[in-house]
């Protein structure tokens, strides 16, 4: 493993099969992309036949201490003049967000240079923008790491299901919540103090926002939706529920039941209902999972994403969706592939994004749970029951508890039409019976 | 959708961009595969700027019934005049077994035609030669579909994790096997009870010897092996253990215990003792795996292969293993990269294969949980952990049951050597007071 400073490995190089690199941040992702570089440089050199330089990285601020140590000649505080280097071939991007990041890679890409990126929130915003300027230049936008971290969610998508006709993805994409999830699921604590858990083991940000009202998660949903359906889905096209409304006993009646609770992000193929194109439905909520079904043993931080098609049935892909080295492990294997695709003057092919018509929530059929407390009177059921009936909404099973003078009743629907299921809850609420309709959750993959 | 016979998609293809494929072998996954190319052949080209064609079809016999109708035009019972065939860009090789397989696709390398296989047997025991051979024409021998059915391990251990220093593969491989212990363990049913069920399913052959003797996980584990290790590993380097002697006895204890028995694959990279390069184990055998480990949940006849590297941390690839359309899917995949590449000029690198030291069973070091039965007397434990202490092999826990003038003991061992523990079980067995040694099953996925 050949350690020290960057420069050190240049002398092994042979000229001819050398890809430089500029890195453009040098974060936890990035410390952790150079580290692993110096290890492996030599073992992917061998089985590649390229071996990557790091030539030129860029930093906010140059006398930073950092996990690994950077000669001096390679750091710069310009990304611009990363990307325009003459000693860069390939460019990779991890200092996150929209901007500066979206025009040094626009510009990068209009240079001829290969980009790697693990920028969510980019692509899953501006990614439409970014493809169509690599593909007018002819060379390679991978992006592995942004989604699921060191799942290889794309590559597999993109390569391995080229010729499936997937169905549905449902993924657990957000560590944070899972971890939430799993420790209330397993520890029996609330909510609250499960999150104070995870963010007293850095699991979760002060300000959780982004993980548990699952803004993160919407932004990987368009991003896998758009890859699995060759369509342009934005974060902003995604539905989008949170697990902030989640309690413990949301968590022991499913367990009860059967099941376990997920946040999950679903990308879904729909037929048209005007016989037009398939449509898409991208969506994240929580929802109930059968506990024998393989999401629902994806415990703790880890990531998993369970895809369904024609041909392949089921499929998961499982692993860590965070955190420097395993994020670093996504970012190389994508480097390795653009070093070897600019070498052989080739590159991954581009889809045309089509636009499908992206289905609203409303029109979402799927299972539900809804857990009621009602007067505890005789004739309460069958009036309960006629709202569910007026509404076309059917009852798969009930579940009756009794509480003093209430009674809880723990309903699962077959599938039904969103709409109606919220019609079916509005009517609920203004029956005299009903005292309160505790929770209402999604359920799925158990639909046959 | 197309449907129809082959020859009527021709009429939409773009002549540039189309891609000439030579089937040999038209049983279920071949059939499979020209089924799902009719579904799958306009979105296809689509993606990538492809068009597959299917141009010829060598059958055994071209008058048998077929899932799929072919035009006769297209079908030939000489498979070597597909490989020859002007009209034929690829060879998808879907014959199964050594000859004439091998003589087929080595013809069709040096012709330089990139080659297509599902072909287990060939790859795990011929698989470097045919490489060789693919290396020096310069064109693609992908092998997807060989290993894990649908599951798309080749592709994401060459590529995805092209840059991780990936320290062990563990394998569920085999779905007969895993149908039999899933049943044993959640219908408590014996051996032969599961067997039969699996067999009555289609699920297991009459002769199962190549699935419960653990000879098809071994030619899995050689494949695996040589694609992460760099290295070659034939099918007959494999330590190998089948299923046919776990009770369901060993089922329950190792329930008992918090662990589920699985037959897995193993390729693992150890540190060579006398400080040389990394040297590799590669096993099959049934293995306790703790119950909340991802490979524990992996029910029924699906496959799973979980990996473990230094900077990806763990990764769990999950689907169907076998099965016409799940394989077909494989192969597709593939099919469209070898006609990219062909296309574009390129092909897959070529990796030099390295022969590392394959370490022996008795240098294997892992956890073991030893079931025996002793006289209940004063005394036995001590002389019993005694034979233990003797042979180095250090306790973890122990359990004692009782049974009448007899005690039951179960042991789980620290991490010990092999060799070791097989000394140990030789004394065990000469000590008067062990009636005898019930099972010695490895336990892994707990190491830390």
């Amino acid at each position: 493993m050949p350690e020290g400073p960057l420069t050190a490995t240049v002398t092994h190089m042979s000229e001819t099969s050398t890809v430089r690199v500029g890195l453009l941040g040098c974060g936890t992702v990035g410390g952790a992309l150079v580290a692993l570089m110096r290890e492996q440089a030599g073992e992917i050199a061998e089985r590649t036949g390229v071996r990557l330089e790091i030539s030129r990285v860029a930093v906010r601020s140059a006398s930073k201490d950092r996990s690994v140590t950077i000669s001096p000649a390679v750091l710069t505080t310009d990304p611009a003049s990363v990307v325009s280097a003459r000693d860069v071939d390939v460019v990779v991007e991890l200092i996150g967000g929209i901007e500066p990041a979206f025009d040094l890679i626009l510009d990068a890409l209009k240079e001829g240079k290969p980009v790697v990126t693990a920028n969510k929130e980019l692509i899953a915003n501006l990614g439409a923008e970014l493809y169509a300027a690599a593909s007018s230049s002819g060379v390679d936008l991978l992006f592995e790491a942004s989604t699921a971290g060191a799942i290889p969610l794309v590559r597999v998508l993109r390569e391995s299901l080229v010729g499936e006709h997937v169905t549905r993805v449902m993924g657990i994409v957000n560590g944070t919540t899972n971890y939430v999830l799993t420790r209330m699921t397993e520890a029996g604590v609330s909510y609250a103090e499960a999150l104070t858990e995870a963010q007293n083991l850095g699991f979760a940000e002060r300000d959780p926002a982004a993980d548990v009202e699952g803004y993160d998660a919407a932004a990987k949903a368009a991003i896998i939706a758009s890859i699995v359906f060759g369509t342009r889905v934005v974060a902003g096209d995604v539905y989008r529920e949170g697990i902030t409304t989640i309690t413990a006993d949301d968590i022991s009646y499913a367990t009860r039941l059967g099941f376990v609770v997920k946040l999950l992000a679903i990308a879904e193929r729909s037929e048209s209902v005007d016989g037009g194109p398939d449509e898409v439905n991208v969506r994240v909520h929580p929802a109930m999972v059968p506990s024998d079904h393989p999401l629902a043993s994806v415990r703790d931080s880890f990531n998993a994403v369970f895809v369904e098609g024609d041909a392949c049935d089921q499929m998961m892909l499982y692993g860590r969706g965070a955190g420097g080295r395993p994020t670093a492990s996504a970012v190389l294997g994508d480097l390795v592939d653009a070093a070897i695709n600019l070498r052989q003057g080739t590159h991954r092919p581009f889809v045309a994004p089509e636009r499908r018509r992206i289905r609203t929530i409303d029109d979402l059929r799927t299972e539900y749970c809804i857990n009621l407390d009602v007067v505890d009177e005789p004739g309460v059921l069958a009036s309960v029951a006629g709202v569910f009936g007026a509404h076309g909404v059917s009852i798969r099973s009930m579940e009756q508890l009794g509480l003093q003078h209430e009674a809880r009743l723990i309903f699962i629907t077959h599938t039904a039409r969103e709409a109606d299921v919220q019609a079916t809850i509005a009517g609920l609420r203004s029956l005299g019976a009903v005292d309160s309709v505790n929770s209402v959750l999604r359920v799925v993959g158990d639909e046959d």
